[in-house]
């Protein structure tokens, strides 16, 4: 555990001086959002971002994802976080949305329990392997040790094949479709990031079990299928498609699809959430068999599929919509679509006045709750207007309105977007019809331009030499490839950036990471620079022939 | 571990000598269902439930949740369950009416850490003293000590109230209302039970901090409400509500109320869920305070409440509602509320009829979906019309429709009623209006059953030689009771029967378990029985006056 406390000592410090350098541009951000200053550092009463997103990203998002309240660092245990309402209603969104799709194809809900015997860990000993270094271990209840440890499930495959064994008896049982609605622990070594990387996520984990591999590889693709569909029309996220290679499938199956990411900022892809088709390895170690229904007497191992989604694409979301304001939801799942500040009113409004004006705001929030808009206002003294603009604007909130005596007197409200700051106003009567057209296109236009940017930066390179040239421009890129396993590892090594830059300041270096292959994406670019089994690998030094556009990058 | 290794061990050889009695029956009762019977043995092709629910209570309950398919046991650890689909569709439904009830009153959802450190456990010594010999020690990561084991939450006051101390700042921070759905472990050395009593169980637990006691009071009540709703409007189950003795209390909080459940079977009382006000005294330990707003510059600490339901809720509908065929699910929690079953289809029938029978059947079928109805048809080749009304049954689906080439001529299906057994016939025209107000109807009769069965055997009782009768005759009673915490516990003495039956055959003894206090009802009876300070207390010994009506009774 030493390196695990001397990485957590060393992530600390990084993190001060990020908090150091970010202090001296405290007085600066105060002013411009007007809050108070304490002998020109930061305090906790700055609720600015302090550190700007294109010149500290890994400092800006541990600014984001905390002051806009959507995380807790878990003081008492390194690497854990609390999620706070606002990153849970994004979550809940999701799984609502994901839970009413499974239901409808015929996925049950399970819940199994939290942890694995070392008995059923022997069973599956490649799968395992992986994630032994990271399993936490009870070895203890209460005072007494326990005869036999347990650990806690990093994912359920050993918890869960058991009885998979159990009840598929006959083909009839088939097929068997359970999802389950949990967090599981892996003690990661690796610095810990909020929602990226941590030693307990939440996720909805599905297995299940299927008579051919047809079948399976049906249910595989309209899983991925409504993974798409939770960053393209909740997250306003856009996506590839795609199969990963061999090196990069989940250990133990037959194949795994994805669907992937690109965070602008830095150019990297991140892989957005996986479903995988497990074949018949899994049936094997687990003995689930029937009796095949065409050939009596004969029993067939059936055919797996296990997917996941986490509360990973929360941490995407804020890294692709987030600006130097703080966060930016996409209003399908923010917790407060719209939110309501009354401006205008000051010493010198009569208290009838002032009656009045709180009235006419009571009525347009109950007109917006009616028209099904989660809308909020926001009457708290003492803090300008300008404050709350900021306030708001740190949660992401996608609608600020507006309301004070002169919209009054015209008869409108106010607004101002927090995705593009464009600013306009609305009749008060028309705000139930206009205020959630706005915010769909709101939705939109986020998806949109994450779209444009994702498509730009995904650049189809056939010379080698671009290769990384294209990578320092924060691309990614498609490549002829031969789909072969060292191949990719050299590629990777090819990649990697030795300390070649000894007189660039720290921060003005290129990235020395390496690319991986982010997936085979299922669209295939068209064009003659491709001939399966004809056109040359991208790398110099492989002798093979290409047979797919594959996406690599610089990823997470 | 030895102790609780004996436990189970034990526990296992009673099982096993249940499951003989048990056997013994199967052939009678397979006869009854049309099973299959391999040499007069119980075998797992034998679907029924093979003990009588009044013969033996606990042989019947373990049998019916394993065999209806609600839960398995999870062989690997022992005193853990696998949560079947059926049971999880109770579970969420629970889930999905409570959130959207504490929604509504600005309760938010997060999610913390499933650990906690052994310093913050240190904090709030007595209210964990309780859990202490039950709590799961992580010690070990991958093959690495932890510097410092780390605790499996059995509840969550020291992971979240720390942070409460940090977020609430000022009274405009309160209310503070969260609740997070989750699992928590308590290594029980107890037999365990499925939903009863597990080791790890599935709840939810809300934390609230309010400025004033009468603001969290409120708010303990509401949530007792909703509560009561869960078991009244959604599981068909009548509970009395009321305020826990001093005894009873959850330790270390300030006053609990509850919501108390009946088994008619075997006459127990059975906590139904608690609503807990905790005053200041966790605010005082963590810490947690406010400046007071009416008395600027001193601070006050806040009020708290904590509240829980949990996955026992099931537990308790099994008990109430389940008969010698099974499972009897309320319509409105039952996964599947009608089964389609054709009829009156066998070898003699044509291809053509079949046909024609089959699209019949669908299109009942589509119009109950239509509806809102959760149908299914059961169209499994190779078992009887009888096999599969039973299995039905036993998984407790409140309505069967069979429909034949008979109820085809008079374009009517034929009903028959889980919970009652009585049939009928309904117009095939008419089912998408008559079967879901008959769902509504056996609802209603479900609880109605319950309450009157509930409402008889809750005896108010003036003289102490009745007690011990009215308990062994499955009562629970109400008593004039001092409120005096030694009183109470020479109450349970003075109930518990000593041996005293030494002739009377192992199955006939009445129960030995003493009497314990449930809870002061809010609902006191009327009459001139009681007057508060004058009326003696009932226990004979005891030299104090009756404050209250409080119901006592042997009790889970």
């Amino acid at each position: 555990m030493e390196a695990v406390a001397e990485q957590s000592k060393s992530a600390l410090k990084k993190a001060e001086k990020q908090a150091k350098l970010a202090a001296d541009k405290a007085a600066k951000a105060a002013k411009k959002t007007n809050l108070p200053v304490v002998g020109g550092k930061k305090t906790d009463d700055i609720i600015g971002i302090t550190v700007s997103k294109e010149e500290n990203f890994s400092a800006w998002y541990q600014e984001v994802v905390l002051k806009s309240e959507m995380v807790e660092y878990y003081q008492e245990i390194s690497g854990f976080f609390v999620l706070r309402p606002l990153a849970m209603h994004v979550w809940s969104t999701i799984r609502k949305w994901f839970q009413e799709h499974i239901e409808a194809m015929g996925v049950d809900e399970a819940s199994f329990p939290l942890f694995l015997s070392s008995k059923s860990l022997d069973k599956e000993k490649d799968h395992v392997e992986g994630f032994a270094p990271e399993l936490a271990w009870v070895t203890k209840a209460g005072d007494k040790d326990l005869e036999v440890p347990v650990a806690i499930r990093p994912t359920s495959e050993a918890v869960m094949y058991p009885y998979y064994a159990k009840w598929i008896r006959s083909h009839r049982d088939l097929p068997l479709r359970l999802n389950q609605w949990n967090s599981v622990v892996r003690w990661e070594a690796k610095q810990t990031t909020p929602f990226l990387r941590t030693r307990e996520f939440l996720w909805q984990e599905g297995h299940t079990a299927h008579l051919t591999e047809e079948l399976a590889g049906k249910e595989v693709l309209e899983i991925l299928e409504l993974y798409a569909g939770v960053y393209e029309q909740l997250l306003a996220l856009p996506v590839v498609r795609g199969r990963k290679t061999e090196n990069e499938k989940f250990a133990g199956g037959y194949y795994t699809t994805t669907v992937e990411g690109y965070v602008p900022t830095n150019g990297r892809g991140i892989q957005g959430a996986t479903s995988h088709c497990l074949g018949q390895n899994f049936s094997k170690m687990f003995d689930i068999t029937v009796e095949d229904p065409a050939n009596k007497g004969s029993h067939v191992h059936v055919w797996q599929n296990s997917w996941g989604l986490s509360t990973r694409v929360i941490g995407v979301m804020v890294m692709v919509h987030g600006d130097d304001k703080g966060l930016v939801l996409p209003p399908r799942v923010a917790k407060v679509q719209t939110v309501l500040i009354p401006v205008g009113i000051n010493k010198n409004t009569t208290a009838e006045d002032r009656k009045k004006h709180e009235a006419q705001l009571d009525a347009i929030q109950s007109t917006l709750r009616k028209a099904g808009i989660r809308a909020e206002s926001d009457w708290r003294e003492g803090y300008t207007p300008a404050w709350k603009f900021n306030d708001w604007e740190l949660k992401g909130v996608p609608l600020r309105i507006e309301f004070g005596p002169k919209d009054a007197a015209k008869e409108v409200v106010s607004y101002a977007r927090r995705d593009t700051g464009e600013k306009g106003t609305i009749p008060v009567g028309e705000v139930d019809s206009k205020i959630p057209e706005l915010l769909e296109t709101i939705q939109k236009d986020m998806y949109t331009k994450a779209e444009a940017s994702f498509r730009e930066h995904r650049l189809k390179i056939t010379k080698w030499d671009e290769v990384l040239p294209a990578l320092d421009k924060k691309n990614v890129v498609l490549i002829p490839f031969c789909l072969g396993g060292k191949c990719e590892d050299r590629i990777k090594e090819l990649t990697t950036r030795a300390d070649d830059q000894p007189d660039v300041p720290e921060n003005q270096k290129l990235p020395s990471m390496g690319m991986k292959s982010l997936c085979i994406p299922f669209e295939q670019p068209e064009g003659p620079e491709l001939v399966a089994g004809e056109t040359d690998c991208l790398n110099p030094e492989c002798q093979g022939k290409a047979q797919k556009w594959v996406m690599f990058g610089r990823s997470y």
